[in-house]
């Protein structure tokens, strides 16, 4: 069926209106009309082909990986969902589904590689895969994600990739009561963060560069602000945590946060800075630590993660726009300006 | 009392003879008569002042932290040892024993400090601490390694450094049988992680970028030998590891070998190398691994190990020399050229 859509149609160019084809359902797939859509820096990063080397950019591009929406039809066998049902999409869509990853549930790390749901292979239609900046998509019911008629949908959408992606460390890491955990950076994924690791009972210290964000973070649920700027309330925070989560995309001294680690101290990354960022041994070394990293979750860890929103009443800090306002939005994105979060209300597009 | 010993007056001047006072021993302690002495890359390095930022050298500097002798004197509380027992000291010869690390059995890694074995500040004495390079050590019992009349006490002195590095690690992250362990590099330290990681279970890989080194490599208990410089022995390696024990002090391309884990995998650097990694944040992220230290090891653990090797009858590789061939054997070992631990006979100290 034609979708509308908004895509890039090359790295300079302005997202703008475009069309495109979603398959039928197939006996296992789930039609969404999709009603919001949040705005993921890496939407920014792929629409202008900044991660060229690593996944380079095929156009049109239509990016969005932070879907929620409603079942407008359902393939003759899917079980988990009707018509009328909420449901969500992550930034996953396919996997193999038989590989050691796939199997222990990490369908992110497949060794086959994921079908991601923007810019991806797509394996069922052919060419590449059409993200959430739509009207619709359809989606096998296996990572399709079930959302609570409780939720509000707006600061829903952006669990599906900022959510997960802190939430997931910060489980495998088993950050709970009775440790000190860091967050580095106060945007869309350290937002989510700071609500996790409160949650979870951890003592929780945001670290961000802004002394305008002391405030947003204890409200966020920080115990602590350190303005790392501060070498001296860097210093007071030294070899006294358990867990670190990165999540700054911008190039910064990693060698400043392992010295906060405690023995046997994780950092944990999840921005993913363009530039290798140096580590001196001795930082890991003494004591020893460790320096890890994470990308999202698998499809039973987000819908563990969004039942766990649901029941707590976490979402996103979220900025609704219109599609239109989409590539102001990525402007102001470069430049931090966002609480925390942009998610685009979907019913602008059928404007 | 006035002890013989070999040490650097200057960080440009070779080794020579060079007379420092030992204390008397206190109740605790146990004086030993130092056999045989390890020659560690970090005594090259501390001797020339090569670690200036992190730990400059006082001068004159006593080198020597893989000691193997025979008890000369005890205290009069000391339990442990009798005269005439064998005896070992290894990198550190006390720590605050109250800190959590301390109770942990982790002394190395003393919040208040561990006092090394050389180029500490010596709480006891005043100055610094002097190494093995001498006749004589006097040691608090509870720092004094006992060693089985059975080992071989030129093979067992590296293990107090080199053996105790690679040792404990591989036995912190659990290496074992149905494992795939990989070994970088095959000097001092990378020779004994390959007999560990082997006498462990674990299927052996060792990494070198010397095809020379492949036989022995083989001999030493390693399933499989990959020359580095080879891209596409390399590239057959891709994502197959469980653990990496990176041994390598020299510059290298920390990112090349983080590509060889798998999910979860760790990688854990025990050699130093001076300037920083640089780590590409997707090869930590896709999928989740771990870059990690680790120091030497705890008295406990050390013990452990000695007794281990003394079980399984596992030495390190060595060649004797006489105290007078140091420096010679310090420029060799800037070449490489050494199979696989220089260990000086002490006897040589006395002619």
């Amino acid at each position: 069926m034609t979708t509308k859509a908004y895509a890039a149609q090359t790295a300079k160019s302005p997202l703008a209106a475009h069309g495109i084809k979603r398959r039928e359902p197939r006996p296992t797939d789930v039609q969404i009309e999709i009603l919001f859509c949040g705005v993921c820096h890496s939407d920014l990063h792929q629409a202008r082909d900044e991660w060229h080397d690593f996944a380079p950019t095929a156009y049109p591009c239509v990016p969005g990986h932070e879907i929620a929406g409603r079942v407008t039809k359902v393939g003759k066998d899917v079980k988990k969902f009707k018509v009328g049902d909420l449901a969500a999409v992550g930034c996953m869509v396919d996997s193999c589904r038989t590989c050691p990853s796939c199997t222990r549930g990490l369908e992110q790390y497949c060794q086959n590689f994921a079908t991601f749901t923007y810019n991806s292979p797509d394996k069922l239609s052919g060419g590449v895969t059409f993200g959430g900046y739509s009207e619709a998509i359809v989606v096998d019911e296996a990572f399709t994600l079930k959302i609570s008629e409780k939720a509000n949908l707006a600061a829903t959408a952006p669990l599906l990739c900022a959510g997960i992606t802190t939430y997931s460390p910060l489980r495998h890491w088993k950050v709970g009561p009775g440790q000190k955990v860091g967050i580095v950076g106060l945007g869309g994924l350290g937002h989510m963060g700071v609500k996790f690791a409160r949650a979870f009972g951890a003592h929780v210290v945001l670290f961000t560069t802004s002394p305008s964000k002391i405030e947003d973070g204890k409200r966020l649920g920080a115990h602590e602000v350190v303005v790392s700027k501060n070498a001296s309330e860097m210093k007071a925070q030294a070899g006294s945590f358990d867990f670190l989560l990165d999540c700054v995309s911008a190039e910064h001294d990693i060698n400043a946060y392992l010295q906060l680690l405690k023995l046997d101290g994780t950092l944990c990354l999840v921005g993913a800075p363009e530039k290798p960022l140096p580590v001196a041994a001795f930082n890991l070394i003494m004591p020893r630590k460790q320096f890890a990293g994470s990308g999202i979750g698998g499809i039973a860890e987000t819908q563990e993660m969004l039942d766990f929103c649901a029941e707590r009443g976490i979402g996103s800090d979220v900025e609704v726009i219109p599609i239109q306002r989409i590539n102001e939005a990525y402007d102001r994105l470069l430049k931090g300006d966002v609480k925390y979060r942009f998610v685009i209300d979907m019913a602008s597009l059928k404007s």
